[in-house]
């Protein structure tokens, strides 16, 4: 089951600022990207000493360094010594338990964000976390594990005539964010796709599993929102954020962004709705199920009452029972017995009781 | 069934700016329509081609040019490059999943809206989009659909004495908007009508379709809401935009449309409170009607108990049971049964058991 | 049924400003009351001619003039003519269906109101809408039908030592609006009575009426509540609205109006969370009844169960059975019976099953 | 049953400013204590007549004026008088409907509280409506009947070492308000004895009086909680209110009145979602009850049915039935009857199906 | 069980700032320890005599005092005379009923705030109170208990090299309060253990302990929720406290503890919509598991019926039934109900209705 709060306790006392990863430690090496690029140039490697990262900073060139496997420490102090970011980024950056959130400082801007992704197998939501440092013209970013979304993004820097080659560090952490809510919406599409299947068999055969799943889904749902409401406020303190470290132009971006960023928490309380509604149809559809069949029983025990009744006025051993010595008089009851039993039935059928 | 995010996936990962039409593909040609009209003067006329309708700014008039069909992007493209809007505008008006909402710049303001429809046929409310770009002597107007709601606006324009011929461009935009606004009230109707009709039925014969009735009707007001707050907003924020481009005669106008959004917000919420009310008398009602057949097949049963237990009393076989050899035992006992049912009847009646 | 919306849907398309009448038209005729007064005259006056009605203006008197039946549309449109009044705020006052709200104009303050009433026969309310143009020296008044809540007012002010006769037009206006919220009161304390009747029932016999009347009620109040609301805004609006035409000496008295208004939506507030209350001790008290009689009706079979068991056992054709040769064994059996039934009927008693 | 309005409905049309004493009259007579007093000096008295209590200003004594009985409107006019209090207050004073609130003028404050008291006999809540005019040198109280709660102020008066004596009457004031607010907290640890009762109850024996109790509670909650919330505002505008008749000092003193009120409303929240779990609970539980007895009926019913089956059989009149003949078959079937019941009452008992 | 208000009513009328100890008395013994330290010195002593922790103010050294047992009020008496503490703090620090709060004075901060603590044997939260008066160089704790949570932070100060020793009182505040938020998580992951292990009975086997416990942990979250709200107001109250007592490099700290704070109540609102999605499950699969044995109570009856009601018709006495008289007639129809009956079995199997 998914955790709430993640290891969090072996923290407690440890001074703030104290490296200490907590989560599911999920690859073991250190894969560094450095991607550099101006209008005209570009230049893309990996390597394998943080050491080689540097210098970034008073070069013409735009740097993103994308860091995957923030597991092991000691990279983690070596940028932050480095660029001299505060210790409590530092620890952020290794907690994966951490919040979104935004940090302005005089030289950087520090981003917490949540990716979460879609498990198509267990219908589940992973949630990774990723943590962006932006400086006045380099972007590092910290992922748990390699993660396909932001391919897309060197492509596009790749791509000589595009925007991002024309705009600088901002403009590409924007692009990294754009890409993060993005990845939301195919989120939610995959989730509505659940409920429509879950639905379908809420009405042709509500069974203990579809309970299981609705509540599932409604966990899945849960803690989708939490982890993105935090998020508005991220992209809404970006956007306000007065940084000289944030053009002007790119105002305009995360404007958008914050609206994209509304409609997917408007589309998630709008998938709880749905689901918390379904929830209140599978109770009464079961409980209906149910009656049904009990009504069922019930009408078969009251067809046959009157019927054994009139066997047991004919057991009866009175001495005077003219019936008793009729030739026909058994046939007759019998069948007696067969129209009161069907016109039971007819009645009851008509009375749409089973 | 109605979806939350209609294909937004397929854009993951692309820059911001670029079109994609995003939303069904509604019409294959595209109609523009260009009116042009001042207080002597008035043109309407249909273009095939999109250069004919440059230049616009700079004259003497007011124009409204109405495009319907935007899943022809190349049409949207041209006008932006021409009017020299911002590429995130372009792809807001392509995309039909867009939430309402204003961007106000130095030239223009975008605007956003959703149009509601009510299909009589299928009692769903289908939701289109509109999208405004107001400058200072023109309004370009991007449908979905060719839609007869605009009809009546061109209609004041055609009569020279009409308030809209003596006002500019940002009184023609309110009136757009106004019209759009006024069309939920008709849709608020019909769902009152449904509601209506839903609830004689809730008394009288609660089936399952009602159950699918009513949750249907829940889900199309859910989606209508969705729709319908972003709008509050938009007015809101039009309302307080300071902007050259909105004359400051026009702000009580938009005053009252602020008070009809509220207004139709309310009625909403209102809507929604009597669905969910509805959902609860039907889940009760149909419990008790259940509940009223068992009764009833339990009084049936436990009025023909005591009279089987008599008829088990003279189907002993004790040899010294003086009834037994009575002449008229027989008849006796099957009145006495007669009679101990007839009671029992008569009280389960009075007390309303059945 | 009440409706949420009143044929606004005969407005869509028309030009803002333009006078339609909504609502159901309530009178023929329409009366027109001018009263005159200031510290020293009075003077009231019934006029056949709008036109008779001014000069308003310059006069040293405050001229309150009351208008009934605004579906005559003609007069409004004159008045708005002389006063020079915005073409919104005409339609406004012949749209009923319009919400409650404050416009402040330079010359004049357009208010909109609704006076709820409580018809004893049917226990519903009626809700009737009323405007008024608040200006230097008068005030002036439109209602649907003539309406007695008014004429404590007129009393007041034919009494020249009263203190309305002291002040101006905006404290008369103040005494207006007073007026309808205070009967609200009145209304309330009619829901909270028909709330209490229905309470008794509920207790002693819960039928399908009582459900009916709950769900009326619950709808009553949520009628009520959604005209209430806004008066809130309207009264906070005015105590706020720096205009000339409120004095400052009134601000206490508006101030004092908004505590009633609180007052008066809490006390709404608390009867909707009592009528949900009831709701559910309804739901709950039906089942429970049911389920008494269920229990009942199982425990007379029950009872018998045994005792039909043994009848069963000497209706066994056993060659050898000895008790069946016994003289007193049927006596002994059926005594054994009684007695079995008997404290079968007390065990249920003591453990209080029916 | 508790009035959420009391009477206000006879003073519908009446003039703003008109003393009606609305509530129940609840004492005949007038008490007026007069106490001044300051650092050195000390007097109480009771005075017979109004006018003995003037002149109050201008002294060097603080005086508390506690007058007990308002329904007498003649002395709340009197003092009205003499102290140019403005009509609205004098009107708020004698209306015992009156909404807590504060209210502040230049030369004096006027506030009016809720006083609720807890009568153990009828485990109900009766609330009290207590006024103050608090003036440069005077706290005049007024209150509905005589009330022990402001006897240890007198007590902490009468003695001259007391931080009260060195103080003037704003922090009078505060006294009056702190035991008030105080007073809360011993209802609230009473109403949650009552819960403990009735949780007690809860499970043990769920009767219908419990239901009762819970709504009784739930009501007397409600009131609580709306007598309360406004208590907030009031400390919360008195501490924020610019007056020269609060001392700065007597700022952190209201801080901490306002930290107790809060404690108050979220221990009457707390209450109060205790109180609908029990309801939860109650309702489950009567339902489970009712279950567990219809399953122990039917469990008798199922025991007896094969064996009735048994003695159907050999009820049967075929001829060739072997067994009807044999010496031993009747002790046989006897006991292989037990044996099938008493097998059926083992396993039932182990599947804890009663 | 719990009390939300601990014997408070005994304080009621007593003057504002008397001491009166409320609460459970928890320790006979007060401990004084006092811990100085500065960049190079580090000493820790624990005192018999409250007068031997003076002179505090104007050393060179940060002071940090940690008192236990404040049932003593003689020592809180003391301190808060020499440091001229306000009378209304000194009472708060001995109510342990005090609402967490912060209280900014011009020469100290007191501060108020709750600790949580998880008793693994009743699964039960017990929560101390704690008390801090922040100045210029000293840091006094108050604390119910002996309590091991702070000792981390003497470690810390003892190690010569850590970033605590190199800053002053308020970074030392901070770190007190961190260590408080830091214990929040591992009672969140506590009660996140308790959901699991009920969740695990809840769909094997739900009894009637379940409900309990379900019910229990539900009340301790509301409780541990009402300690929590308050603490984000103390934070961010202090955060933004222009206090000459709070440097400015403290503040990202401050920040961060808030983010920890939201992270703790977002983490328990989880929870707590958690364990009410559990009780619905409860109730739900309680009424479906009584439901399936009345079910299968029902489907035995119903195999019965038909086969009683065949010998009942054998049983009869008429004179002409020729089977009566047929040789294998007997087991023939003894034959024929054992295969009626097992075609219902496997009818009633196929259908899954046992």
């Amino acid at each position: 089951m998914k955790k709430i709060i993640k290891g969090r306790s072996k923290k407690i006392g440890l001074p703030p600022g104290t490296l200490v990863h907590i989560g599911d430690k999920k690859m073991d090496k250190v894969k560094i990207i450095v991607v550099e690029y101006n209008k005209s140039q570009y230049n893309e490697r990996e390597v394998e000493n943080i050491e080689k990262i540097f210098p970034i900073k008073g070069k013409n060139t735009t740097t993103w360094v994308n860091i995957t496997g923030i597991s092991q420490i000691k990279i983690v102090e070596e940028i932050g010594r480095r660029l001299d970011l505060h210790p409590l980024i530092l620890e952020d950056i290794v907690n994966t338990d951490q919040r979104s959130k935004v940090e302005s400082f005089e030289d950087y801007i520090f981003i917490v964000l949540k990716i979460p992704f879609y498990e198509e197998q267990s219908s589940e939501i992973r949630i990774e976390q990723v943590s962006f440092v932006l400086g006045s013209n380099f972007v590092i970013s910290f992922q748990e594990i390699e993660n396909p979304i932001f391919n897309p993004i060197k492509e596009r820097i790749r791509n000589p005539k595009s925007f991002i080659r024309k705009n600088g560090a901002d403009y590409l952490a924007y692009c990294l964010i754009d890409v993060i809510i993005d990845n939301h919406f195919s989120i939610i599409e995959n989730l509505e796709k659940d409920i429509e299947n879950i639905e379908e068999n809420l009405l042709i055969n509500p069974s203990k599993e579809t309970l299981q799943n609705i509540h599932k889904l409604k966990r899945e749902i849960i803690f989708l929102r939490n982890s993105v409401w935090p998020l508005r406020e991220v992209i809404n303190n970006l956007e306000r954020a007065e940084s000289k470290l944030i053009k002007k132009t790119t105002g305009i971006y995360l404007r958008d962004a914050y609206d994209h960023t509304i409609q997917v928490i408007e589309s998630i309380e709008t998938l709880r709705e749905m689901i918390t509604g379904m929830l209140d149809v599978y109770l009464s559809s079961v409980s209906n199920q149910l009656n049904k069949i009990m009504m069922l029983l019930t009408v078969i025990g009251t067809i046959f009452i009157p019927l054994t009744f009139i066997t047991g006025i004919y057991g009866m051993n009175f001495k005077y029972m003219p019936e008793l010595y009729w030739k026909w008089s058994y046939p007759l009851v019998l069948l007696i017995m067969l129209i009161i039993g069907a016109l039971m039935l007819v009645y009851f059928k008509r009375k749409k009781w089973f």
